[in-house]
This record gives C-alpha cells, sequence and structure tokens, in this order.
C-alpha cells in the first residue's frame, strides 16, 4: 500500500500573445521537454492559453484583448489533447474559455490517454479581471482520482480564500495545482502556507514575461512608466515553485527566466504530514465550524423538462 | 469562429381577410420578393394567415370571425413549407391555429429545405383577444437553432412580459422575432430594450391595414368614430422595424404603406454586445434572481398509462 | 379611494468630485428650489454623493477614487435628513456606501419627517465598476409604502435586469427611481420600456458633467482622446426624463445642462395601465412562469447565536 | 474618518516554571518596559502563564506537569487586572485555565482600565497536547472591539485552521494575536498568509526556552538527545514576528533570545489591503460556499431552569 | 488551592419501627458517636426515619405502614436541625416524607449551623414501592456545595439510572452518598463503577435488619419462609461501604451488624481521577451524546397569577 | 417465544505485534477452537487486528506504531468475513481501522454467513490514545439484530461512559461486548454494573500480553522499570469475562494467560431482569431526563450534491 513517487514539473513561460496556435506549439514543445526528463505531470501557468490580460490601464488593455483576440480564446482541446496522449503526461493547462458570452480564466486536466478529465473555473477574478471573466460556480471544482494521486487545481488569488481550500481538502486533494499571476515575494509564503495546511503537495506555477512578450501599446500599457521600460524589462517575474506537504521548497522559487521546474513528489509525505495536523480530519471541529458547498451549477433560468433545457442550444 | 451576416426581411402587409388562399397567395408573392432580394429569412406579422381581429366593437368582430372564419383557420402547413423549400428561406409566420376546439394565435417556423420546425404559442392573449383565442404553455416557447443563428418568437404584448423574455434569452436566443399588432410609438421603446436587454436582434412585423382591407360593419366596426373613417384609413399603421443588439435602429419603423422592410444583420453583433451586459450570463445574479420555466404541456387530465394518452391530437 | 397626483422633480447635476460638503451643498440648494416650486418627490443621479468614476483608463481613476476619496465616502447621512425634513420633501439619493470594507453603489430614501427609509445597494455593478463596488444581495430591494405612492428604486444598468425589475413589479412600485450615468439615446428606450411594462412612473435622473468638472489627469483620463476635451467638453450629458405607466414622456429627456425636471404624476394612470396589462397580475403566467427572489443577507459566515454575531457593522 | 496608529509589542520570553508568582514578577516587568516604550498593546506567548509542557517524553512531562503544576495553573487574573491597569495597556497574556477537571490552553484579554474582557480557548490541541488539555468550543471566539481595533487571539496550529480563521475574519478582527510554540522557519509562512489572507496586522508571541528553563529529567527529556543538550542549548527558538496586512514583516522574527518586539501599526493599512482581496467581503462568494460557526457552548447536559444549573463554575 | 481531607461516616443501622421519636434517639446516638470521632459528615440509610417496608407479602406489609404509620412519618425537621448543630456535623438522613397526600423517599441534607440545605426525592420507586411511595421530579436533586466538597445524595436502584448520574456529575458532585435497601453483592460492582464514571466518593449506607426489628406477622410477613426465620435472622445484611473516585474501597462493605463505617476522604483524590476521565468534561461528546434534565417542579396544574399558586404547602 | 440460549466465547490473547498476517493467522485458529466447541460468538479485544500501543513514554511507542506499523493497519475484512464463514460464527474483532488519514480503534460484526454486518468506532480516545487515535461520532453506534440476539460493542473506557451506554440501551442490546485494554481489578466492578444496569449479556475481552509480546525498547517502553521487566513480565493481564444480566459471573475473569472462555447465555435472563429494572423502559423518567443522540456522520464539509462530494473513502 505504498504511496508512489510521482515526478511532476511546473512549466514558467509566456503566451505567445495573439497567437494560440503558436502558443499551443510552444506548450507543445515544453510538454515534450518535460516528458523526455521523466515528468508524469505537467502543470502550466494560469491563462497560458489566451493570454493574461496585465497592464496598468488595465481598461485599454482588456478592450483590446476582447477585440483583438476573441476569436482564438476557444482552447484547443483537441490539440491538447493529442499532446497530453503523445507524451503520455497528465496536463494541467490554465485557459482563458468562452461560454455562452463570458469568458472564465479556467484550467483544464487531461489525461495520459488524452481524455479530458475537467476543468476548474475561477470562482472569483480579481480587481480589473472582473471586467472580462466571469464568476465560476460550486459545480467546477473538481479533485480528480488519478494513480499518481488526487490532482486540484486552485488559481491565482483564489488561493486565498480559506473556504474554497478548505472544499479542495474535503475532496482529498494530494497534488494540489496553484496556477497563478502573482510574482510577489509575499506568494511563497501562500503556497508554503497551503501546503501546510492541506497536507498537500502544492505546485505554482506562473508565466515568466518581458515587456516584448505582450504587444505595443496602446493595446497593453504598463504601469505609469511605460516609457521607462525597455523590450526586455520583466513585466511577469514568475517565481514558480513546488512545496512538500511538510511546508519544504523541493523546487524553485525561480525569478530567472523561463524554465521547466521539476521535483520528485513523495506522496508518502502527505500521510506524514496529516499524522500531526488533518486539517478536514482529526485536527477539524466539525460541531463548532462546518461548510456547505453548494456545487450545483448556477443557472438564472432553470426549465422544468431536462430535454428542453434550452441553455443555448436546445434544437427542441 | 466569425459569425456570419444574414440578410433577413421583415414584412409589413395585411391579411386577406375571410380568404385563406389568396393570403397564401400574398404572402408568396412577398416571400419570392424578398427572396430574390437576397434574404434568408422572411418574418411575417401576428395572425396573417386568419386575421387579426380588430375593431372597438371587439364583441362583435370576434362574433364575426368565429362563426365565419372557423373553417378557414387551419393554416395550410403543406403550402407554407412549399414556399419556404421553393424560395430557399427560413419562413416565420404568424398564423391563427385551431387544436381541438381552441384557437391560438401562433408563429410557425419552416426551413428553407421545407421542414416545419415547430411552433410558438402566444402565452398570453391580450384584453378581448382573450374571447377568441386559447392561452399557450410552457411547451412551446422554442428557440431554433439554425445555421443563421437562434431563432425564436414572442408575439406582440407577450413581448411586453419579462419572464417569458429571459426564458428566451436564457434559451440563447439571438433572432428575436416579435410579430405584433402594436403600431403605436410606444411600441419602438418596448423593441429596442428588448435588442439592448437582450443582446439580440429585434424583428418587429406587423400588419399595414386600412379600412377597406377589413370586413365592412357590421362584422368589423372600428373605433366609435367608424363613420369618420374612409376606405383608406389607415386602421394599422405598420411601425416594423429591425433593432441591433446594442439598440440600433437597423431598419424602419415604416408607417407609410405595405413593404418589405430588410437589413443585414452582423451576428458578431451579438458577442460585443453581450461583453458589457449579458442578461442571463454575466449580469444575472442566480443566487438572488432564478426563473423557473415549466415547459412541458398543460394538461388537464392526465392518464397514468402512456399507451392510453388519448387527448385530442394536435392539427398541425 | 381616487390617488393623488404628486409633483416629483428629478435633479440633473454633477458631483463636486473630492469635496463631499460641497456636494452636500448643492444637494441642499437644489432640493430647497425644488421643494419652492411645490415638489414632493427629488430624486437625484446615481452616484450623487461620493461621485461616479467615469473615465477610460478606468484603472486609473479608480486608483484616485480610492486613494483620494475614501474618507468622504460615507455620505452624511444626517445631513440629507435634515435637509428632506427641513423641504418637507422625499428624497432619493444615489451615494456612494462603505461597508467594512466594501463600497456599494445604493439609493437611499429618506421621509419628510426627516426619518431614513431605507436602501437600494445596486445588485449587479457594470464592467469596471465592478473593481471598486460590490455585488448588492436580495436584501436591499426596498419599495416604500407612502402617501405618495410606493417608491422604489433601481440603478443604471440593472434597469436591464428583467429579473430584478420583475422583482420590484411584485413588490408594487408606482414610482420606480432609475438614477443613472448612461446618457446614451438608447436609455430613452430602456426607461420608456419600463413604464409600459411595470405600469409604473419612471423617474430616470442622471448627471450632467462637463470634464471641468472632473479633476484632471492623471487621475482622470477620458477616452483616448482627452487631448481633444476642453474643459466645457460634456463628458455626461444627462437626458433625465419623466415617463407615465402608458408610455407618455412627461418631462425630458433634457441633454441642455445642469436642471431640475419636474413632472405633475397622476396616479391613477397606473391602474388605466394595468387594466390592459399587468404584469404580475393578470398578465403573469405563474404556472409556467415564475420567479424565485433570495431577499436575506449573503454571509459567508453565520453565527448560530445572534449574539456572537460580531460582523463588521454598516457605517450607514 | 482616519484610522490611528497603534503601538503594539510582543513578548518572548519564557515562563518560570513551577512557579507561577515567579512567572508573573517577570510578565509584570516585560510589559512595564513595553509600557514605557509607549506601547499600548503587549501580547505574551502561548501558556505562558502555567508553562508549555514540551519534551519529547511527553507522557513523563505531562505527568509531572500535572502532578506538580496544578495548583499553580489558577491565573492569577486579579494579577494580570492590575498590571495591565498600572501600566495602562492591553494586555492579551496566555495561560493555561482550570475549568472544573479540565485544563484548557487559552488567551486572557486585559483592558487598560483593569478590566477582564474575555477569553479565547484552544479549539485543538495539537498531538500530546490532548492528553492534557481539552477542547475549546464555539462560545469563546471573542473579537474585542476596542478604541484601538478590533483583536482576537488564535492559538499555535489553531492558526492553520482555515474554518476557525475565517469565523474570526466574519467577526472582524483587526489585530490577530497568534500566540504560539511552534518556532519552525515554517511557521514564518503561515502567519505572512494570515495576514494576506485576513486582511489584518499578525503579532505571534512564542516562548523563547533554553534547556535549563526549564525542569531536568526525568520531569521533562527533551527528544532522543537529551544527553547531547548542555543548559545553554536553545529548547525553543522564538520566531516572534509582527505582519502587516499587506504582507510586509514589520519586526522579528527573533530567533536570537528573550526580547520585546515592537512596531507601529498603521491601521489605515487594512483597508488598503482589503480593497484588493476582502475575504468575507467582495472576494467571498457566500452563495457557494458558506461557512456555520456554533458560537454556544458546548454541554453534555443542559438543565432547563437556569437557576439550577449547578455546573462546576469557573475558577476564572 | 489543595483540596482538604474529610472524615465521614456512614452508619448501618435499623429503623426503630413505628417509633419514630425512639429512631430519632437512635439517630442521634449514632451521629454524636460519629462526631466524638471527628466525623465532618454522617450518611444514614434509606429511609431510615419512617422505615423501609419490606417483606415478601409486600402488599400487607404496606397497606399496615400505610395504616399504622401515617402519622409519624412526618419527620422531625427541627429534631435533626438540632442535633446537627450540636454535633457539628453536615447530615445525610433517610427519611419518608409527607407532601399533601404523597409520600416519598427522601433524603434531607442539614448543615452544621442547623440548616436545612433541600432534600432530594427518589425519581423512580422499586417494584412494589410504587405502591407506597410517589415519584419525585426534576427540581429535587440538589448538589450542595458545602467546604467539605460538594454533596449529593441518590437512593438505592436510582443509582442504576445513567441519566440521573449523569446529572449530578454536571452538578459536580464530590460526595456522593447512596444511601440504599440493597444488601446482594452485586450492589458492590454498581457502587464502585459509580465512583469510576463519576470521579466521585461514593458513601452507600444502608440499613442492618435482624428479623426482630420488624414487626411481626402478619403486619411484616417475609419471603415464603417466613416460618423458617428467627428473630435473629438477618433480613437485610447492610453492605454499606465507602470507595474512592479510583474505585478503591476505603472502608466496608460491612455484613456484619450494626455499625458506623468511616473513612478519610482526600479530595484531591477527584482531580486525579478526573484526569484521566471527566465524565461531563473531556471524555463527554456534548456534541453527539446531550442530556435535557428539566428541573422544574412537575406540577398538573398551572395557575397562571403567580399569587395565586395554590399548591398545597410542603410539610418541610 | 422462549428465547434460546447463545454458547458465546470471548478471546484473550495477545496481537502478533507488527505483523497482521500472523495475527490474522492466530485469530483463525482461536476462532476455529471457539466454533469447534460449538461456540456461535466469537468476540476478540481492542486492538487485537492493529495491537494496543501500551508503554509507559508513549509517545515514542506511538512514533514506533505509526511509522512501522501504518501500512498494517487496514484490517483484513476479506480474510475475516472468510474465517468467520467458514466457521460460522458470528465474530466481533477490535481493529485498528484507517480512514482517509485518521486511524480509528474498532469494532468490526461478521455474520456466520460472512456478511460485514457494520462497524464501530470508539467515540472519545483515552489519554495518549488522542494523539494516535480519531474520535468517532453518532453514525457508528450499531446494534445488529440477529437469530441469537441483539449485538453491540463499545470500548474499553467508553463503557465508562453513561450516555454512550444509555444509547445502546434505548437500541436494545442484549449481548454487549465490551472489549477493552483494562486489566484492573476495578474493570470487573464496571462490567458488572453494566449488566445489571443495562439487562443484558456483557462479554468483556481483553488481551493478555507478556513483555514479549511487544517490540523491545525503545519502540516500546514499559513505564520506569522497564529494566525490571523480564521477557515473561506480564505487562496486560487479561481479566477477561463474561457477565449475566443479572449481575452473575458466568465466565472469568482469567488473569492467568491466553485463553477461550466460554458460557452460555440464557436470553431469558435479560426478561427476568428487566422486569425489576428497565433503564429506558418503566425505571426510565423522560419527562425529567432525556438524552438526544445525534447520530449522523461528522463532517466539517458538505457538498450539495450527493455525486460531487469526493471526500476520501473509507479503506473499510
Amino acid at each position: 500500500m505504498a504511496r508512489p513517487t510521482v515526478r511532476a514539473t511546473i512549466v514558467q513561460a509566456s503566451t505567445v500573445f495573439y497567437d494560440t496556435p503558436a502558443t499551443l506549439d510552444k506548450a507543445e514543445k515544453l510538454l515534450a521537454e518535460a516528458a523526455a526528463n521523466g515528468s508524469q505531470l505537467v502543470v502550466f501557468p494560469e491563462a497560458f492559453i489566451g493570454g493574461y490580460p496585465r497592464g496598468s490601464y488595465f481598461g485599454a488593455a482588456i478592450a483590446n484583448v476582447t477585440e483583438k483576440g476573441r476569436e482564438e480564446f476557444c482552447p484547443e482541446v483537441d490539440r491538447l489533447e493529442a499532446m497530453a496522449k503523445k507524451h503520455k503526461v497528465y496536463l494541467v493547462m490554465g485557459v482563458i474559455e468562452k461560454d455562452g458570452y463570458t469568458l472564465y480564466c479556467s484550467v483544464l486536466f487531461i489525461s495520459p490517454e488524452g481524455q479530458y478529465l475537467g476543468k476548474h473555473r475561477k470562482l472569483t477574478p480579481t480587481g480589473a479581471e472582473r471586467i472580462v471573466w466571469g464568476f465560476g460556480d460550486g459545480s467546477t471544482l473538481p479533485v480528480i482520482q488519478t494513480p499518481i494521486g488526487k490532482i486540484g487545481a486552485v488559481i491565482c488569488w483564489e488561493n486565498r480564500m480559506p473556504l474554497l481550500r478548505t472544499a479542495m481538502y474535503a475532496k482529498g486533494v494530494e497534488i494540489y495545482c496553484a496556477p497563478t499571476a502573482d510574482s510577489k515575494e509575499t506568494w511563497q509564503a501562500t503556497i508554503r502556507h497551503i501546503a501546510l495546511e492541506g497536507g498537500c503537495f502544492v505546485l505554482s506555477a506562473n508565466q515568466f514575461c518581458k515587456r516584448k512578450d505582450y504587444p505595443p501599446p496602446p493595446e497593453y500599457v504598463f504601469a505609469s512608466t511605460e516609457e521607462d521600460l525597455t523590450p526586455d524589462s520583466v513585466v511577469c517575474a514568475g517565481g514558480s515553485a513546488i512545496i512538500s506537504p511538510l511546508g519544504t521548497i523541493l523546487a524553485g522559487p525561480n525569478y530567472e527566466g523561463e524554465a521547466l521546474i521539476s521535483a520528485d513528489l513523495d506522496l508518502g509525505e502527505i500521510g506524514r504530514a496529516k499524522f500531526s495536523f488533518d486539517v478536514v480530519g482529526h485536527y477539524s471541529r466539525s460541531e463548532v465550524l462546518s461548510l456547505t458547498v453548494r456545487d450545483y451549477p448556477a443557472k438564472a433560468v432553470t426549465f422544468t423538462s431536462t430535454s428542453g433545457e434550452g441553455s443555448p442550444q436546445s434544437q427542441i
């Protein structure tokens, strides 16, 4: 009954803006490299496919994103499935997803057999993200049981939501992926704390972007000092890292450049960590503190007949 | 993934009263003209086949309608299918439908291949209409997915029903047909609002009728001033119009006479409109406000065995 | 049982930015003028106290709002109560409200006796408003019964939410206040439609602002053509108007400048309008379409003992 | 409405084992020094009065604690009240409390006026602590409103309980005291994360103890290498620190020796932090995730008459 | 805060049947002897004053008891108060009490100052006792706080009632008096178990009676073998004993004859016992198992005005 | 309707430490022997499979248990089912169960047909057990109806919990199994009392262990006098016994060595005992004393959709 050791890689790299096919090519190249190195699980950053709309004059950036990029935002799931299958890895990919007329910041899970396993939609976008991205609901908080452990994903500042994390812990997450766009030093405190709190491995992947990776002004305008930036100025510094359930830093944080960051995850560490602190087990106090998770889809309109439900595309 | 532009025509014309074959001939002539002009979708007014029982002494009009017109009220669906097929257009036609012993004010949908696609029955007749027309139910609120967009229809003052419209929005309506008998100026506010609210194209077709189009008194008596009317007095002034999802008036309103009113609908406008306001998407608050639509047929009697259901069959 | 006629005034004027005391002085001056003219009800625009953070580089505007303006955002409710009492009018005032650490775009209701009657919090902020303003919940959707009719308020694009409006209709709103920041021509369609749909008077008040009313760049930067603006360029064109339940425009829209816009509201019109179309009455179809409104406060944490609840108190 | 700046001190010092009067003398000396330095709030470590029963052969340590120390475990609340009053500070003191026949690891809150304000009992003891300390319940989770902010305390690994922390956030905690016995480096990640998550100041006070501060074997036996310890070996390394709501380290961590560690807390930082992330406000999703806190006392037996309740009285 | 050691005596002796003054004289003689020996607390058997109606033809015995003994059944409380005061002991006395027209098997508590402190009425009489004795209610379950510990009493087979005992434990009983009429060997298991379960001292006093102590047949008829009994046959064999909270037998059981049975009770033992097992403290699971005690008087009739309550007053 | 007589055997034997397969072999050998002797029910001691972590330096013992023994702790339920089926007996087996990351001290019930019937998890571990074992909840308190009577189990010092026992009595327990690790003489008082109190048979099985049955130091260190122990020193003396509902000792206690201890249980005794004292029947006083048992699973997190629950699955 001994737990396996899993080789995992987090990808720290930038989207190719306004060019989803090129972004997918880049993803596959990085994936292939990680797989060649024996990795069984590859985790990409938030919004790797679709791009993270960074910029101080966010409104402008967002306007451009939505004008120019909209057609590209349908993640090419077929392509992702094919690359995961070809390289025989679990793929956890940050994407911008379009459903009806709403964009979501999501993470897709794909198996080494090339099967789509599920997705997580960011519950609460941060600040100006709320202009472009919708709010997820309780129906897309999966923790996926696999032979290499139970895998889930929580995106960027969602990781600061204690009730959301507790829902993930209750679902038994063991490999907790934390794709992010936060490269501040304080982020390290958050991911280490989560590892300790949840008794799980935390894999935090962020993009590493220079100014030149983003479109020029006026589409993207960075900070009030856009004029001070050179093409090589770093506008997203990465900081991707892998943490063990006892809070040990297994790899990273890397603030240097694009990179594959890997570690061997001894899943037996989870049990050793939880022996002392099991957040939804022996250390919980359900009779005092109990969380309710409404994990059904939020719908403004419910049709009583299932067949005629008519969320876009009832053909009658 | 770019959305197409669709040429659509609304027909502003009068029923030939008490003469359904002639009305059908007139319909086909108008349809042919629109098709010749490149139109892919043709929308007729409320009750075009069957006639709208207008008149201030409504009771009288209705009495006559029901005595004289009853046998003619079965729309010749075969004929409609044939003309849509011949001219290769989507046909949205206002009809008076007879089911069992009840008349309904309905709209039929027919494909360019000549297939009957479904129908909408007016949920709530207005005022004296209730004397002649039955109440529809939740089973006939279709939104039909087609290559030229998702098409639905809501009839006349039904368009003032916010919950009904919301049901249509939830089904993803993109080309929202609003056959009507209301030619007042305030109607324009309603259809522009709907386009803004629903992020959809609104195609409102009304009849244009002079006194002479209607049978003479005492069968139809208009207003208290029937005596002031000449045969050329306008008794239904039209006002048909086409509105874009951003509220722009694309064509009409026409208060001049019978006409074909056309516009090119750039379906890409829908996404641009919904980016800012998506009524059942990011702008809804399903946890506060939620609508339930009971979209099964209303039946006073239910037979527990499916085989013995035995309700009188629809004649369409 | 005849219904009274009520003299109502909507105020079309600009906030004095970064100066709440001066804004309150201005409010009182306008209120006094309206009262002197016999007005019984005075409605101010959205965010009149606190200011509407307009600007294309919204991020910058918002940053400045929150840095500079935060301390001023507590509406001086005492002052508002005093001025309503002094001038003996019902006061409906758009404010920015602070509760805990969240700002809300709200409307306050104050009686001629100087009593605070309730508030409405905007349910769904639009676009970049979501960066600064929180989402209201179902507990602040009041319709207030007064001797001059049942008064409610719905703010700006909330007016496009058909389920929210239906909730207001169900509460019996008669004087439907629609403070807004939308001065586009299409807005007129929306407010006329609402009057028809709801069978109520609609009083829509918007600010009228020139460029010089707003702080200069870089705090507020308008459009991509800030450089083309003169101090007298109009950046919010008003369009305030009063509509009757039959869709008649009683006053406005005014696109000329700051103004008081008044009308006499014959409440008897409501019954005449609803005779033909009663949206939650004889024209509804509750067996097919039913709306559920969850009108309790949304709370992430519930304490089972009321005494120990300890949530941060609202500052209003 | 500007928020004050508060000078706070955390005490990093060792209990005088088996000598509560001497421990109280030491507490007062440290308190006086902090007060002389202008401190308005002084926070002591977990179990400062009573002592933390550390040792690898925990059973033995505990046996000795309970045999020898039991009589001393009643904190001299009168003495604590007097010293807080004399030095005019808010005092947050870790104590071992005895209620009936159960010991609790608690924190007491005392005002500068010498008033006892409340207490927090540790909800879930860790590991071998469960042999000596009982489990608190939901009735002792106070957040105390004071002129220097809202003060609460969560003890040691309780700080890893996400639901407990959320309860504190919902009560509005601003100065979050985290007395602890954990001097590992990973603890720093936890307290920084809490500051970011809760948007509050975190004041973490730990003891600094050398081997000689503890009684000799066999009463206390440290690790498997007791033989390798000298009297000056550090057995609890401190690590006390003060963190701002934005995650900035204001003071500490100190791993050097006994010390007073002070910082000026600008309470305005709380609002600035919560603007971007308000954990139970705009960043919560109460319709998806909701926590219930049962904050009444847990009692195995309830007497229906209040007068006859007769449960053994707390000795505090 | 060290707990005292208390010298306690249980009396094993027989009632003088049909002669309450003689029984009281006998009581005082035994009391004086115990006091002279340093005892601070003296506990008498069940029904010592009034007599326990033993006999196989119980019905006959009871009939006689009630006929003959009725007048004598009012315990001379003044006399008991005087003797406790004179000898400066806490007196716990088994009596038959008369209230209205009902007899109760009760225990009275009297202080060394000669104050009546309260009484316990047997909740559930056993078998044929139900013919003569009423059922007590929740209002007479006192645990009395004294300088020598918290004293309560539970009578005979009431001691088998786990919920009643739990109520006593919740009231903090330390010196648990168990007057009884059960002299079987199994009784020893019960009282030892209670000491372990409750973490309290158990003082079980029983009468020691020979056949001659009871009235002759036909008033009292023992067993089916009355004929085999000699006047010196033992009909109640005593078995009085004192048990410590750790289950140690401190004195008794005595099956030999009338006797005073004493022990020194080290109250510190209570805390030592409860450290490992605290029945309503750390070893309870109130969230799973909770007991409700209705400790108000049971009254068949309630008068809504307090002044007119009018129930027959207790004769004690 | 006469009740049967049931032959039952309790097993007094030691776990084979760190060797679950050998322990199971030993279990089967003992089971077979009991069955050959006609036994219908075989009861094993607490933690027979998994081992009881005894030792004065409990911390050390526990550390070793959890490091070394964790993989062995999944009771081989299949094996237990097979042996019960093969030998056609009811099997009541003490095990250490692993659920998620928490160990529980449990008892399994298996039918002669080889069916798993349910389990009881210890509600409250004692002292240092709390370091290794979790707390059960109200959902695992079964009393199982079988042709040989209603069987339940309460483990070790849980037997001191009066409210838990009352719950078992209310469920009608007739054959009350009391696997234990307590070999003190006082234990006999407890089990005899329970038989009397509950009117049930009590079957208490304990291990009999010599020092050599446990691993050597430092893994297990006994008492402060480890040095005084020889390999044959008895460290758990057994004391297993079978008691009738009237408190009669039917077999045991055996303090001599490993043994099978059997008795014939005349179930008719239960009715005879309850005639005089029926603890939840005629001798209860529910209007004064009422117990509430919350017998649902305790969960820190509840998912509203059953499908998405995803809590880690029990390994049993």
